[in-house]
């Protein structure tokens, strides 16, 4: 197969460095050029535009720049072509320090300390062993299974929910409808590494929240959301908040991104906000990585990690 | 050898729930009680009166509550009797929460992006990956060990500092006094894990913070204490913290503790105070563990985790 050219289309960021690494062994057209352009095989993208790469008439395959792929079925005239998810260490690691990060912040009572340290108070609350705790991972896919292992190095109990069933070493795996309630009710502490599809789409709502575990001693359920802002509604993790359903969260990701001014989560005192920063692509990794598969291909050698499209990532 | 009876001799707390766990197996007597007592083999101590432990005639053994012992050599009037530090697990794994949560807090900018939350400023800062940061431990004995070992699981380069050399897989080990000036110039964050002892007491101070790792791009060394407060002068780190020698700070220990309200440490906006909680001697996991060796003794068998006296730890 012939050396293929890239589309670079993207929305939302500067796509310079992309465009330089990939530079170094293809040629790379920046979107709005190469519009219908016959000599474009791939296409590397991030929101792309609308429509878009349904007129490019020898697509091979799609390149997502992020892990997560509902940006690209955003497109309502998707082409039918492959389309390859992000799957890399750098961003696999990132997203594990998140979790880590913010589970132990939640676990060491980070946010009680800060409260302390404002009105000097020298006072040690009680604290639990790590296996007091259970940690539940909603989507056990590369993210989720990589954050699980090392919080079971931590001590943590570990509980995990994916659409089909993967047993893990340590973990107490929970599959498809059948299994949500049950690894809710198993989980004090619960993080979301969902891709967004049809099917999750506002799943972390209300009733979900009140199903997690409540314990005497630990003093109430913690969210943890990583994954995609329209998993969650912003609106009832206020009112879980408010009603003690839920005791802290700290989200990465909201309905409307860029987090509006006007959300009551930016000064709540027990909501830990981030800008969707929790794994961010970093080209020097990633581009490598694309420019190995499309070689591959060429080659006659199949692409990795595809997305499903019945599945939606 | 015959069942010895335990003075349990502490400062500072209520020793109600360690006397009902020994005395589920040994019979118990409280300081004040238990003076000269020819009956008591063994002391069970935290921060014990001065020349009490000298007046025992039949002491075996005195036992720490918690680990470091610098608090039973500050009694001028020790008897030469074997001293147990304490190791245990459960211990072990409050300490490496607390190392991992501070080193991933600094690590991932919890301080900045709590400034952001603040201003409702959605911005995502350069985010460099873990195997770009140097954690270095001072003091690589049982908790400096097992908080190297998820600090490399998380993907940080991880060096370490010891009185005598001890290879560690995937660690940068430095020994001894010719070690120190070389281990501070590869680290970029300091996790001090040494016991308090006339030979290292006052060790980080504004000599040695200086010699740290200066990079671009890492915005500066961090400093985190989870060892004596007795090991740092308070007074140094706010000055490196002023000048920029240091960047953050997290402090579970301090010179006075607790610690003053007129300290600035407080209110710095760059240091997170915790009331010398990283890992609390939790009784229900310590005791079966004292009472195990004082029956493996009485047995003829050695008792284990000495301390060296000429080391002072
Ligand atoms: N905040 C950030 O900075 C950031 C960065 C990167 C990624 N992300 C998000 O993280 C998500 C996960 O990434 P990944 O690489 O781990 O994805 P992945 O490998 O595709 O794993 C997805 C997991 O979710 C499960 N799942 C999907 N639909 C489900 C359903 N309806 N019911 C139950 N489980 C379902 C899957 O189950 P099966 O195992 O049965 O397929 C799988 O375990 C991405 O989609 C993206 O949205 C966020
Ligand atoms: N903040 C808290 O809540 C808390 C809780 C528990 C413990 N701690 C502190 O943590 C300390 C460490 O505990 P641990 O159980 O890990 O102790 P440990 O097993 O005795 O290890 C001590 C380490 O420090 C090193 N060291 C001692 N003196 C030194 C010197 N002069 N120069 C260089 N290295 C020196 C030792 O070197 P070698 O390996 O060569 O002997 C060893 O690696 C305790 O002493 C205590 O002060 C604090």
């Amino acid at each position: 197969m012939e050396k293929g050219r890239i589309l670079l289309a993207v929305t939302g960021f500067h796509p310079q460095r992309w465009r330089e690494l990939l530079s170094a062994e293809r040629e790379v057209v920046l979107e709005p050029d190469g519009a219908s352009d016959p000599s474009i095989s791939y296409a590397v993208v991030w929101k792309q535009k609308p429509n878009l790469l349904s007129k490019l008439p020898n697509l091979r395959a799609i390149f997502s720049i992020g892990a997560g792929v509902d940006h690209i079925f955003a497109d309502p005239g998707l082409p039918e072509v492959p389309i390859v998810k992000v799957v890399a260490d750098n961003l696999t690691q990132y997203m594990t320090e998140y979790v880590v990060w913010r589970v132990l912040d939640h676990h060491r009572q980070g946010m009680l300390y800060q409260a302390q340290q404002k009105k000097k108070t020298w006072h040690e609350p009680p604290q639990r062993p790590a296996g007091d705790i259970s940690v539940g991972i909603m989507g056990l896919g590369n993210l989720g299974r990589a954050a699980a292992s090392v919080l079971l190095s931590l001590g943590f109990a570990v509980n995990g929910w994916s659409r089909s069933e993967h047993p893990m070493k340590g973990v107490s795996t929970y599959a498809g409808d059948a299994g949500l309630i049950p690894f809710l009710n198993a989980t004090d502490m619960l993080v979301v590494l969902l891709p967004l599809t049809t099917q999750t789409q506002g799943i972390v709502n209300y009733g979900l929240l009140k199903e997690l575990r409540k314990r005497n001693g630990l003093g109430g359920s913690v969210l943890i959301n990583a994954g995609r802002g329209r998993l969650q509604k912003d609106a009832d993790i206020l009112r879980a908040l408010e009603d003690g359903t839920l005791k802290e969260a700290s989200l990465d990701v909201f309905e409307v991104e860029p987090l509006p001014k006007t959300s009551p989560l930016w000064a709540h005192p027990k909501v830990f906000v981030t800008p969707h920063a929790a794994a961010t692509s970093d080209p020097v990794h990633l581009v490598p990585i694309m420019l190995r598969q499309m070689a591959a291909y060429e080659r006659g050698e199949k692409l990795e990690n595809l997305v499903d499209r019945k599945a939606g990532y």
